[in-house]
């Protein structure tokens, strides 16, 4: 067959074990939980998008651009980002045409192979866009004409995609200091859709940052409150805290190179932060200061009843080059070893025993899941884990996520699913590959009676939708 | 079909893979095994239930309260210890109706689905006291019944209860300074079931504990010999081994948060027992004391010949409000990392060429098994390997482990089974379970070609009893 | 059946999943590998055996002495490495006789039950020997005497098996100093295989090492230059990697325990070399100054396009007692946590944007995998992974390689397979065995519709054969 006529086709069975019990087993399953609607409680889409309802421009801006997992992809086989019309932050040229774009994503599509982006993409080129050729440089040109047609039509706009993609709740992580007015319009709107924002204050935090100054007048700015103190500081933080509840807010969310937890006593607070507003911060002083402010976030948390996640592990811009030349989240950032138990336990000494208490927990390092992070949610009444995270939401690492968690934490200590994505249009993707991996890991429990098909179901359901729900305490303010 | 009548049913190819050859090879490997004799070289029961023969009071104490893993996973949803009846140790009340307590653990049993505890609990209620009918809050009051009647059955007497699970030699864990007044009354009655000892040290080194000068009391004691000086201490120490010796104990335990080994100098090791005994010890001075007992328990072991087991890397009493409010065992442990390379590598030099010295290791830190563990024993001749430990001790668990050590160290270089447990009942579960997965891994390799199925009987056996017995020079004392 | 009587036999199906429609895509893709001729950029045999094409001795010598996984596992059961030959230093009388030798291992022969060592022999004996029953203590003799006869005929010379065993090219492993006088030989002969070495300098950069100034004589005596100053040694690597380039190597190999790359100031790293040089080299300057020189040989490869390998996490002769007694390579090396996320980093700052300098990484610790490998090489366009490496070459172990790293790096930053093996014969075994697990990997991602089977196809050759030629920039040196 040419390259330029494969079908893109969409198995009725993908993922699913081939056994042909499992298969059975999974088929059922995952017809149970297939059209429930998404619950998105954790992800980076720009509420802009939702806000104003415009048209997406093309494909390349749209599917390509927003994705550090292509970029990144890309860039690792020799692409330069240039090409990619990734935008320079000096200024440098970069590729302009958005078709040109396509055609070297097009041409290197299968250095995707076996990965989840792959899976996404056809998703979206195939359910999202009705795409019936698969990809290539044969086909590039044929489908950015196809999508391009599509996004300029009415039932292509965002809203519509939102209800069509059966979104119930869709979060978005915005900085404590944002001003919130995408969300504010949408809510004011007229529309029904449900977007919330995530309380996001790390850069709050990062007192040794030379950026850090500018943070706290913007802090003082939106909240009406001068900062310059530590106890203003803090009544500042739980002043927009509140902003955020009142547009539906119902999480924070805490991304730590190291999840370290350590209450400072007063004095020594506060010099750190008097230090830092005079410039004269160590990345020692931030490091406890960090620490310090993750137990004060859990507090408010108990007090306000926020939802608190933590992401930990990932050391953010590894590739300064990439960094430098092109900014953050262009796919240079990369995991290092983390430490749960010692480290979060002041913590948990402090809040861990509070039921009402939500505190969310993400790894980006596998070793933890049986080692601290299952046994820390088979125990504490507040813990529960987040899903496989970023380089971990695949195939293979949401099956070794559920075989390395349940033994000791169960299902029933997990949070679901969350699609964690800024790229709007490979939510269902996601999801959809969620569903049927854990309609696939039931069925193998199934298959050798370690539960009943029954139990199956229920779980299934659990953990396509009301775990969400549960864990990030999406009834109360629905 | 009614919660009230769901058939409670143990399949007989359970945790087989559904796959039909595998599965069939499984099947026959499994029947090779499955009424062999229980060897159980490790583990909790108190042995006071064997010496005394009294019958079991109700479901509740039984089952449920020396259960942690049942404890931890209620407790982790909501679920007070209090209610659980859970003594208090501050004397606060708690509840005492065991059918209350039955209710709650009923209500919740879903919570454990996808667990080993399930898998346990059902073949004891199904097996052991011959429930049909699944657990829920529906049954709860009618299974209560059922098994507390049994209880008061001679049939479901301890004793026969050791009989009719088919126990060849059971092992307690006991402290260094323990009377050991219960096996001696085993050991005297005309019941000639194997219950013996295994020697527990770890009180003894844990020199900046406040408690440790009441152990040393405790220790010259029962010794006979005042353990005032480091060299009497030793000499108490081979004391207390030779008696648990009489007893039958072929094994020794050490529960150790790092497996460090480091010979001190004799000065040194002098001067921090003398500080300790004046209450001078630092938690510094512990490390390290610690770090040499563990070598000096290597050279007893070597000249005594009790096989060592080192047990690494549970951080205990975590959760402190749960250790202070109710003591330990409670579920509130949580591992840490852990590093044997370099930190046994002392002891090694030292020990770990003589294959008469028996050294078994256990982990909590999985990372460990194909990159400092399985190549330890696979190269040592006095190193064996423990089976998967406390969370690991699941079917995925029970998976990993082998997948994971083989290929290195081979099966003639591991330890066999144990259940270290102190639910009494539990143990033919957790030996059938640990058959079942032995003999599905066995038949992955006989199905895909890699070992003949007269081979994988012969393994099968030795995994299910031959390698427990010579690990723990269980012969010898036999 | 008699154990005399058992027939080897190598199953076709052998190591493919038991699960019809995935063992049928994987024989499929198998079929089109496993005729590929063998691309071997990496490994340890001896060059001397292809320059003088002597025929092999006996069978003990060939399969038994040089192979450190069979010397370790003996080992662990109890079997000095006297009693199987291997010279002592000191001149400790050891076993001379062969077929003793050959016996004792025979009679030990289930220990490898499961193990790669297992697999590796038995495909040598049947496919490369013809052997047609299983070995034992009753078919050693009669074994032996087969072996021993097919030895000494022209078809069992080295360069027949080379060209029997399809090997398109053969690299060693050669320390910097070598006199490379076989490979000169090799490629001065009449004979056309391609023989090339590799490039492996660690011992001159183990500074504290009480030979390392011997090593500099050396380095001073081949490359005609007075290495005693940094800058001249310097020069003389320089010169040396140019020796082994005009020899056909493509590489260089880096072992080190930490992968740790630090570049030092001018003074700073001329200060330690002077006083290495009076042999006044802490251990400290050691580590320092060997992250400093991983700087250094990766800015020569960027230079000379030498492929730069970085083998990471092997404690080395963790058993002094073996290791003063036999020598290295005698099985008591025993692997390490490896750090390469914040260790590598200056490198590849420096280096790593670079997608002309190849870097090749291997660990010893798969937690690395998912947590920092995969990810360092799915972004830096000059990383890719090399094969699992040594204790993880196994069949389980090739598989949660595939299944760790494809989903974030793809198979496309992978470097294909090498066998990394000094013993000759075991070669084609061991790419039989990569080749049979990387088409059951893909038919798995076939049978779940990840991808199609004409993609499988394209990609079980890259991993037999494109990926480790363009890796190691064989092409060029064709």
């Amino acid at each position: 067959m040419s390259d330029a006529g494969r079908t893109l086709f969409l198995h009725e069975d993908r993922f699913f074990d081939p056994e042909p019990e499992v298969r059975t087993f999974a088929r059922r399953l995952y017809e149970r939980t297939s059209a429930l609607p998404l619950v998105c409680p954790h992800g980076h889409v720009d509420p802009k998008i939702l806000a104003t309802n415009e048209p997406f421009s093309e494909p390349a801006s749209l599917l390509i651009l927003p994705d550090h997992y292509i970029l990144r992809m890309l860039y690792s086989q020799g692409i330069s980002l240039e090409s990619l019309g990734v935008p320079a932050c000096d200024g440098t040229e970069v590729e302009t045409n958005p078709r040109a774009i396509w055609e070297i994503f097009s041409r290197s599509y299968h250095f995707f192979r076996g990965t989840p982006t792959r899976v996404w993409l056809d998703f979206e080129l195939a359910a999202v866009f009705g795409v019936t050729v698969q990809l290539n440089e044969y086909t590039a040109s044929r489908i950015y004409d196809e999508i391009s047609e599509k996004l300029a039509s009415p039932e292509f706009r965002p809203r519509a995609l939102f209800e069509r993609f059966n979104i119930e709740v869709l979060a978005t992580t915005d900085k404590a200091t944002d001003s919130l007015q995408q969300h504010r319009a949408i809510s004011q709107s007229d529309w029904g859709g449900r977007v919330i924002p995530t309380f996001r204050p790390d850069s709050l935090f990062a007192i040794s940052n030379p950026g850090w100054r500018r943070e706290i007048d913007e802090l003082s700015r939106r909240s009406g409150r001068d900062a310059e103190t530590y106890d203003d500081f803090i009544k500042a933080i739980e002043q927009r805290r509140k902003a955020f509840g009142s547009l539906g807010a119902t999480a924070t969310d805490h991304g730590v190179e190291t999840p370290r937890a350590e209450r400072l006593n007063d004095a020594e607070v506060r010099r750190i932060f008097d230090g830092a507003l005079t410039g004269r911060a160590s990345s020692d002083d931030q490091t406890r200061f960090e620490a310090h402010m993750l137990i004060e976030m859990a507090q408010m948390s108990r007090d306000d009843g926020l939802v608190m996640q933590i992401h930990a592990g990932s050391l953010r811009d590894h590739n300064t080059l990439v960094a430098q030349g092109f900014g953050p989240n262009r796919g240079g950032d990369i995991p290092v070893a983390a430490e749960f138990t010692r480290n979060l336990r002041p913590l948990l000494e402090e809040f861990g025993n509070d039921r009402d208490f939500h505190l969310i927990l993400f790894t980006l390092d596998e070793s933890t899941y049986t080692r601290e992070l299952a046994p820390l949610a088979g125990h504490y009444p507040a813990v529960r884990l987040g899903p496989p995270w970023w380089f971990h939401d695949s195939i293979e690492g949401m099956r070794r996520f559920r075989e390395s968690t349940t033994g000791t934490a169960g299902i029933y200590n997990t949070a679901g699913f969350n699609d964690d994505t800024r790229a709007f249009c490979s939510i269902p993707a996601r999801h959809d590959l969620s569903r049927r991996m854990d309609a696939n890991y039931l069925a193998r429990l199934v298959a050798t009676h370690v539960i009943d098909e029954d139990e199956a179901h229920d779980m299934a359901h659990a953990l396509a939708y009301d775990l969400a729900r549960t864990a990030y305490k999406l009834d109360a303010n629905g």
